[in-house]
C-alpha cells in the first residue's frame, strides 16, 4: 500500500490547488491528519476547499468533521452547493447538521434539496439529538411478515447496489400497518429454505426502543445485550428507523467528553482550539466571572475577621491551602458521583446512601490530612497551636467537602442544573465559606484566647 | 411483556433464597438494576449469589460486572466453580478478568479451566488491555483462498450452532501460512453462484490492525472507517482476531471515564462507592497528600511578603481568589489540550500551535477579568488601590495560567507523566506562585510607595 499523505503534504496539495490528488488522499489519510488539517485552515479556506473537491469526496470530508465544524461551512457556503452536499449524507447526519444551522438557512436549503432527502432529514430533525430518535439511521431493511425467504433474496439481489450502502445485520418483518413483529438475521436465510415464510424464521418479540428513548437507557441496554442495534418505533408500534450499537457508544463517549469540558467550565461543552475566538472567549468568560463572584462571596468570610488575621498574620498563608484542599477533596467525590450518575448506578433519591458510603471515608480522609498537615505545619513555621488549628481546619472541611461534593450533583440533578457546568464552582464555594469559618474561628478560641 | 424486576425486588428474591427466579430476572434486568442489586451487596453475599445462581446466568453476570468487581468475585470463590464460570466466558473476557488477578490465582485458575480455554486465554493475556490484542475477539470465520462459495455456505450450515455465538459480519480469507488475504461479506456470498471461488468475491487488501495498535489508533479508525470491525495480525500477518466497532468505542467511553476521575484525583481512574473502603481511601489520600505538599510550596511565597501583609491585610482577601481564579483559567484550557489529545488533534510537538491560540484568548480573557475584577474589588472594599493590585495580578496569572494549562498535558506527556493524573495539581501550583508573588509584589510598589 502506498503511504497515507501526511498533514504537512495535505497541506501542500491544498495550497498548490491539486484539487483531485487532495481529494483522494483526504479519502485515504488518517482520521486525525484529515482533521488536523483541515481545523487548522480558516474558515475560508475550508469553503474553498469544499467548493473545489468532487461532490462525494467533499460529502465524506464533512461527515467526518465535527458537526460544528460542518455546519459553519454549510453555512458559509453558496446555497446551491451546500444543499447538493446535503443530499449526499445519510438522512441521520443531514439531521445533525440542518439542526445546528439559524432557522432562516435550515429553510432555504430543505427548500433546495432534492425532496425526498428533505423530507426524511425533516422528520429526524424534530427529534432531540441524544434521543433514539436523533441517533438513528432510516437506512434499513423490512419486509411484510407475509413474505417467503425466496422473495426477500430476490430482493436483496435486485437492490444490491442501493443496499450496500446500508449496514446489513438484520431485516426488520411489520405487519401491515408498518408496525415491528419481528427481526431477520441475514445468517438464518442463508441457511432456510426458499419457500419458508419469513415469519417462521425470525426471531419475534424483538427488544425495540422508542424515538424518544433517551441515549442513557440506549447505553444501558447496549451494554446488557450484544445486538448490533435496535429497532426504533414510534409511539404506534411503527418501525421507523434502527440505531447502531457503534452509534450508541460514539454518543456516550462524545457525551463524556463533553461532560469533561463542562466540568472545568467550557459551557457549552464544545472546544476546540481552531474555533473562532469569539466563540472560544464566550465560552469561558461567563463561567469566570460567576466564579469570581463567587470567590469574593467565599472570601467575605475572611473579611470578617480581620482582627484574627491582624494578630496571626500566619493565617494568611494557611487559607488558600485550606481553600484548595477543601476543594480537592471535595471534587474527588463530586466526579465518583458524576460518574456514577453517567453510568446510571445513583439517581436524585441516593442521597442517604451516598453519604452511608462517603462518611467514613471522609472520616478516614480528613484524619489522615489532618495528622499530615500538623506535621508539615509544624515543621515549617515552627508553632504548634497553629499547626492545630490549621489540621481541625483540615478535618472538619475534608469531611463537610466529600459530604458535599458527593451530594451536590445529585440535588443539582433534581432542581435541573447542569451538574457538569455548575457543581465544581459551588462546591468551591461551600467549602471556602466552612473551610474559612472554621480555621479563624478556631484561631480565635485558641490563639486570641 | 411482563415487567422487568426492579432493583428492590432483585434484592427480595436474593433475601428469600429464590436462586431460579433470581437468576431468570437477572438475565431480563435492566443493566442499571442488576448493577446497582449486585454492587450494593457486600463481597460476601456477592459470592454467594454467583455460587448459588446455575452456571450460564453466573457467567452472564459476570461479564455485566465491572471488571474489578468480577475478578474479586473469582478470587473469593472456591477454585473449582471459578474455572467452571471462567470457562463460560468468551475468550477476550476471560484474559480481561485473569490479567486482574494475582499472578498465583491466575495459575491456579489456568491450570483448573478446560485446556482449550486456558491456552487461547493465556494467550490473550500476553496483549495490554488498550491495545488491540487486548480488546479482540478470538472467535471469528476464517476460510482458506483456495475454498468456493458453496464450500462456505456448507461449512456456515454444518457449524450453524457453533457459530451462533459469533458477531459474523465478516468472514476472513487466509492464505495457507495464515496470513490475512481477504474479507467476505455474508450478503455477497448470498449473492454468488455456488462454485465460484471465494477469491473471486472477496475484498483484497482489506483494512487490518496489528495486535499492538493502541486504543488511539483504533478509535481514529473507527471514527474514519464504518467497518464493523478490523482483522487483527500479528508480527507475520497471520490473522489471530477480529476487534469489533463497538468493543472500541465501548474502550473509548471508559477510557474518557476513567480520564474524568484520574482528572478529580483518583488515582486508578476507576472508583465506585461500593468498592471496599481501603481501596478508595488509597486511591485518594495519596493524590491529596501530593497536593497538600505543593500547595505548602506555593503558599511559601506569601510568607516572604509578610511585611506587605501586615501592612495590608485586605490582601488576604484577596489571595485565595486569586489563587482560584488562576486554576480556574487554566484548568478551562487544560481540558481542552487533554480531549484534543484524546482526540488525537495535538501531540506533543504543537506547543508553539496550542499558544498561537491560547495567546490572543488569554489576553482578552485576562483584560476582561481585570475590569471585572477591579470594578467588584472597588465596590466591596472601597479602595480603588487595591482594585488595581487585583486587577493586575488577575489580568496577568490569567495569561499565564492558559499558557501553562494548555501546554503541560502536552510537557507531561513527552516525560512520560499521567497528564489526566498530575496536570491539575501541577498547574495549581504553578498559577499560585505566579499569582501570590505578582499580587504582592505589586501591592509592595503600589501601596508601600
Amino acid at each position: 500500500m502506498k503511504p497515507r499523505a501526511s498533514e504537512e503534504q495535505l497541506r501542500e496539495l491544498f495550497e498548490s490547488r491539486q484539487w483531485h490528488r487532495l481529494a483522494e488522499e483526504l479519502d485515504r489519510a488518517e482520521h486525525h491528519d484529515l482533521l488536523r488539517f483541515v481545523l487548522r485552515l480558516d474558515p475560508e479556506s475550508r469553503v474553498e476547499l469544499v467548493r473545489h473537491l468532487p461532490i462525494q469526496p467533499a460529502a465524506r470530508l464533512l461527515e467526518q468533521l465535527p458537526d460544528h465544524v460542518s455546519a459553519q461551512v454549510l453555512t458559509d457556503l453558496p446555497l446551491e452547493q451546500a444543499a447538493e452536499l446535503l443530499d449526499e449524507l445519510p438522512h441521520d447526519r443531514q439531521a445533525d447538521l440542518l439542526a445546528r444551522l439559524t432557522d432562516q438557512r435550515e429553510a432555504q436549503l430543505l427548500a433546495a434539496m432534492s425532496p425526498e432527502d428533505a423530507e426524511e432529514a425533516e422528520k429526524l430533525v424534530a427529534f432531540a439529538p441524544d434521543t433514539a430518535g436523533g441517533l438513528m439511521i432510516t437506512e434499513f431493511l423490512s419486509y411484510p411478515d407475509t413474505a417467503r425467504v425466496d422473495e426477500v433474496l430476490e430482493d436483496l439481489r435486485r437492490h444490491a447496489e442501493k443496499y450496500a450502502r446500508y449496514d446489513v445485520q438484520y431485516a426488520y418483518v411489520v405487519d401491515r400497518n408498518g408496525r415491528l413483529v419481528g427481526v431477520l438475521r441475514m445468517r438464518d436465510l442463508l441457511l432456510a429454505p426458499g419457500a419458508a415464510p419469513i415469519r417462521d424464521i425470525m426471531v419475534e418479540d424483538p427488544e425495540f426502543v422508542y424515538t424518544w428513548t433517551p441515549l442513557r437507557e440506549l447505553f444501558e441496554l447496549a451494554r446488557s445485550r450484544s445486538f448490533f442495534g435496535f429497532p426504533v418505533v414510534d409511539d404506534h408500534g411503527r418501525l421507523v428507523g434502527v440505531v447502531r450499537r457503534a452509534d450508541i457508544e460514539e454518543a456516550a463517549e462524545a457525551e463524556a467528553g463533553r461532560t469533561l469540558l463542562r466540568f472545568f467550565g467550557i459551557a457549552g461543552g464544545e472546544e476546540l482550539r481552531t474555533d473562532p475566538l469569539p466563540r472560544r472567549l464566550g465560552g469561558r468568560s461567563m463561567w469566570l466571572a460567576a466564579n469570581l463572584l463567587l470567590d469574593v462571596a467565599a472570601a467575605s468570610v475572611i473579611a470578617l475577621y480581620q482582627d484574627v488575621l491582624t494578630s496571626f498574620i500566619t493565617l494568611a498563608v494557611f487559607l488558600p491551602i485550606i481553600s484548595d484542599m477543601g476543594g480537592n477533596s471535595g471534587s474527588q467525590s463530586l466526579a465518583v458521583t458524576i460518574r456514577e450518575m453517567a453510568l446510571g448506578l445513583v439517581g436524585e433519591r441516593d442521597v442517604p446512601f451516598v453519604w452511608s458510603r462517603e462518611l467514613p471515608l471522609g472520616l478516614l480522609t480528613g484524619l489522615f490530612l489532618a495528622a499530615f498537615g500538623f506535621t508539615v505545619a509544624w515543621l515549617w513555621q515552627g508553632d504548634a497551636a497553629v499547626g492545630l488549628v490549621f489540621a481541625i481546619a483540615l478535618f472538619a472541611n475534608t469531611v463537610w467537602a466529600v459530604l458535599v461534593g458527593s451530594a451536590l450533583p445529585l440535588v443539582m440533578l433534581r432542581f435541573g442544573v447542569d451538574p457538569a457546568l455548575a457543581a465544581n464552582p459551588v462546591l468551591t464555594t461551600l467549602t471556602d465559606i466552612f473551610g474559612f469559618f472554621i480555621c479563624l474561628e478556631c484561631a480565635r478560641w485558641l490563639l486570641l484566647a
